[in-house]
């Protein structure tokens, strides 16, 4: 070993200790005839002091030394006249009687403090420097934490950790696959795994009862802020279960998590809001409820006044921002201009401010009397002071659109805490949704969940409106997991492929060694998958997955590092045997 | 939930509770007004009674249950009157008041039994019924509990289990990459890791002290039984550490993994050995030290004597088979026969019969005296009743010719035994081995590994004699891991590259971001990693990984369950930019 304790180790019981340290070059203050050098590890940072007393050499190197360099210090602990509080080895000092310089570093190109002067791009591509940070550290070790209390809790439930293949099955409907081309098969390719779904549904068909697995999976597809190439999944599948038992069990992992990891005690029952209700109340499958600010209905107060865009539009829908009638003309203009942001595609929105003195005053005065608007204000419940923003058109249209400027208003009102967690069952997910572009129905979970039993009978006439036993839990806005009861009937599962638009050629092709699965003894199960990137990014309290990847891909899907992907050799092609279009 | 108990749950004290059960038909024993089931899952087996009480439609339920079916039994549990001792629940059966078949099985193409009717294909296509075998789900609980031990142990030694990506960049190097098409990079690839190897040295450039990840690796090459396109490795690494720390801290945790998952105490201290005396004494780098018969260099007593085959030789080497004197000519002419098989390649085998009257005899005995042969019995350490082997030829050719036949003999005289496990560490391996094919120089452990200081005047004169800090774990004479202590000076990479016969260009192209990070404060490193499949395996008391893998490949890298890989459509390959050749 190259030190007898770490950087952040000693402490006044030891004084009088000789010790070696090795770390980095956090600073170094030269007074002349007296040296300090702050040295840094992953377990923190120690104060080296060389004084008069200190060997000629060893001033000399101290001297020498830049940030970064990688130092061992051998030396005597020793009390510090002034104790640094902010620091847990602020109480002591190492006295240096030996120092040796293990690699120079040139200058770095931003600096390695927790706010740093370096641009994204520029940590992009020295990540292995801004991983040096604290800040960045913190999130990793954050990360380890919660997988390993993961596979502790869940070791606990009797779930076994079983590997699944990454070298899978390519099929016609994963437009969305990585493929591998196959050198000893020649002409034939591997996919990588979107998720170990069919595999998991096997190994409750093979009677392993409870499974979990943490486990990469694989999506090719254009990347949003919050979407990597690869992305780690909880994934867990359990037999002889109803929904029920997955909610409860997960439920229970959640609440672990939160308290083993963080302190946080959740609340004891987490709420759930079935899909239909979230949409309704929050226009979206994974409501924010850190706060209010509920989707209220205005059609038949608005309707019938003469103003065109109201009569004609499918829904009127509201959210009332308390205390914001103060806002100014200028702010009413930038969140209009933010909603109509492509993004958003608003053609437009309109307020209503419920002054103080109990008038109101809206975009739309010329169609409505102040009647008219009380019966508004009366609807959403707004008190003089409060600020109602209307959004109209298309029902699913204005939710998504609504639903943005609810979270918008949220985070500008302050109202979304990143120190609060606030869970969120929603259930009964649509089995299906229509896709107006294939013209036909899609599998809105994925096609191995269950119908519920009391919907069966609309599978025929009205499929659209079949519910499934699907379920996600939402947390702070963001969707944590989700999973469903799958089928596990041969001819269920069949059934479900037709409806889909699969010829039974296709289904057999890709999918019968399952429905061959679910002949031999298949038992009920179910399960559910947690992105662990964004459950580790919400328990960190930031949206964004990235920073808590080590080597995180960029919106174009490359590692900037490394320098990947890139092309490959015409001689590595033709062995692969493929070429280029 | 469909069940109160697991099949593996009920005792004495549980009876007259009423219980339920789900799992699948074991048996069914019908003696017309009596029928037992067996009822199964992963917990155990319980048995099911309906008698002369048990009402008309369960009973009739009952008599159309079949093997495998996956049934749903409520009833009270009652003591046996005669125990089964063979498994936990023997004490009790469970007399039935309800049951209902959750789903029907076919009748399964195999028995689903410790000792199965099943053939090796058969099994692997429909390996989901397979792994519903005892002895088969034994060792994947196996290794779940090898792999939650080993986390458990590394996070009690502050490592970090940090995820490095599987979408890396590919290297001319790395002719045995598997490689990713990008969607969104046109006519550019990823390339699957080999290992983390760049990733987790700069993690230590990062600062991350202790690194550790159970990770799934590529390598597109022929397979041998235990060898598969993708693996499982416990992948480590330590900063500020020589090679003794490394070797101390994971025999710390191999000597965990035994007693915490099989209850076996490994030998306090681990062996050692360097290459030079392990290829010496067994002619591997992976010795098996269960057992003795090590080798014997006869040149000196058996050259000279006319003898054109040893004259010529450059070694003569020979093992002693204690007590084999009394193979007969048959059982010689099997071993001769044996070595000489492609696979070990020898040209023929030379035997000495220490007879237990005093006498010899050899199948060279028109060349050597008695007393000439006594001299190799004295060399080979041989009592009367022993036997000796001896093969000759090109040193490197007959050490590993004589390491297959020495295992061979081990295997056949018993003197391997799967419940013995001997751990040896395997040092100072050379750094380079020199490549016949190529006419070059190759990295024999990899070009990350640094030379012993001591020998680093060698690397222009000697290039070959130089030895590294490099080191394996070998274990009944398997290799269960390899590392060594890494290259951080930039200057001495990049000499490196040069003796590899890399150019600067490409050095700089494929592993710039690595000798870049050297220069921004590279702390000294070593590390470590664990072949998993081979780990368990070994602790399983099997040489072949397979049977330790839930969804293996066979040995043309194909999953015939799932009938991967497979040729793609065209409209696929064009969205990919590629085409067959």
């Amino acid at each position: 070993m190259y030190r007898t304790h770490t950087c952040g180790e000693l402490r006044t019981e030891h004084v009088g200790t000789k010790v070696t340290l090795a770390g980095w070059v956090q600073t170094v203050r030269d007074k002349g005839n007296l040296v300090w050098v702050d040295v840094r590890d992953r377990y923190g940072i120690t104060q080296i002091v060389a004084e008069d007393g200190t060997a000629q050499e060893v001033m000399s190197t101290l001297k020498t030394l830049g940030r970064e360099f990688v130092v061992q210090f051998t030396g005597t602990v020793a009390a510090r006249s002034s104790a640094n509080p902010n620091i847990p080895t602020g109480e002591i000092e190492v006295k240096v009687e030996e120092v040796k310089v293990l690699n120079a570093s040139l200058v770095p190109p931003f600096t390695i403090e927790d706010d740093t002067d370096g641009g994204e791009e520029l940590r992009a591509r020295y990540r292995y420097l801004d991983l040096r940070r604290n800040p960045v550290q913190e999130k990793l070790r954050l990360r380890n934490k919660v997988a390993l209390e993961t596979r502790k809790y869940l070791d606990s439930q009797d779930f076994l950790d079983v590997e699944t293949p990454v070298l899978i099955k390519s099929t016609p409907e994963g437009a969305r696959d990585f493929v591998v081309p196959s050198r000893m098969n020649e002409g034939q390719f591997y996919a990588l795994p979107q998720s170990p779904q069919t595999f998991k549904q096997l190994l409750m068909v093979s009677g392993f009862d409870r499974y979990y697995q943490i486990v990469k999976c694989f999506r090719d597809e254009d990347l949003r802020a919050d979407r990597q190439p690869e992305f780690t999944q909880i994934d867990c599948e359990m037999a002889f279960v109803e929904q029920e038992d997955v909610l409860n069990t997960f439920e229970g992992m959640v609440k672990h998590l939160f308290k083993a990891v963080k302190g946080v005690e959740l609340e004891e029952k987490f709420p759930r809001m079935t899909y239909a209700e979230a949409m309704e109340r929050y226009g979206s499958d994974k409501p924010d409820v850190r706060f209010g600010m509920e989707f209220v209905d205005l059609s038949d107060v608005a309707k019938g006044n003469g103003f065109g865009i109201f009569d004609s539009a499918e829904a009127i829908l509201a959210i009332n921002a308390e205390q914001c009638a103060v806002y100014t003309r200028k702010q009413l203009d930038a969140l209009t201009d933010w909603v109509k942001r492509p993004q958003i595609g608003c053609k437009g929105m309109i307020y209503l401010k419920c002054n103080e003195d109990g008038s109101y005053k809206s975009s739309v005065d010329k169609f409505y009397s102040q009647e008219d608007l009380a019966k508004w204000a009366e609807k959403a419940n707004a008190k003089p002071g409060d600020l109602i923003l209307v959004l109209s058109g298309d029902l699913d249209k204005t939710r998504k659109q609504l639903n943005e400027l609810r979270l918008h208003m949220g985070n500008e009102l302050g109202l979304r805490n990143p120190n609060e967690f606030k869970p969120l069952w929603v259930v009964d997910f649509p089995l299906l949704e229509w896709d107006e572009e294939t013209n036909r129905f899609h599998a809105m979970h994925h096609p191995f969940t269950s119908p519920k039993p009391e919907d069966m009978h609309l599978l025929d006439s009205e499929p659209g409106k079949v519910r499934a036993n699907a379920y996600d839990l939402a947390m702070n806005g963001v969707e944590l997991g989700g999973g469903s009861i799958r089928i596990h009937d041969r001819a269920v599962q069949s059934r479900m492929f037709d409806l889909l638009g699969f010829t039974k050629e296709e289904a057999e092709a890709q999918f019968g060694f399952l429905m061959s699965a679910f002949e031999y003894g298949a038992p009920p199960h179910g399960g559910l998958a947690f992105g662990l990137d964004r459950l580790v990014a919400t328990m960190g309290g930031s949206e964004s997955i990235r920073d808590y990847i080590a080597f995180p891909k960029n919106n174009s899907g490359r590692d900037v590092m490394i320098d990947a992907p890139s092309p490959l050799d015409n001689d590595q092609l033709e062995e692969l045997n493929i070429k280029l279009l």
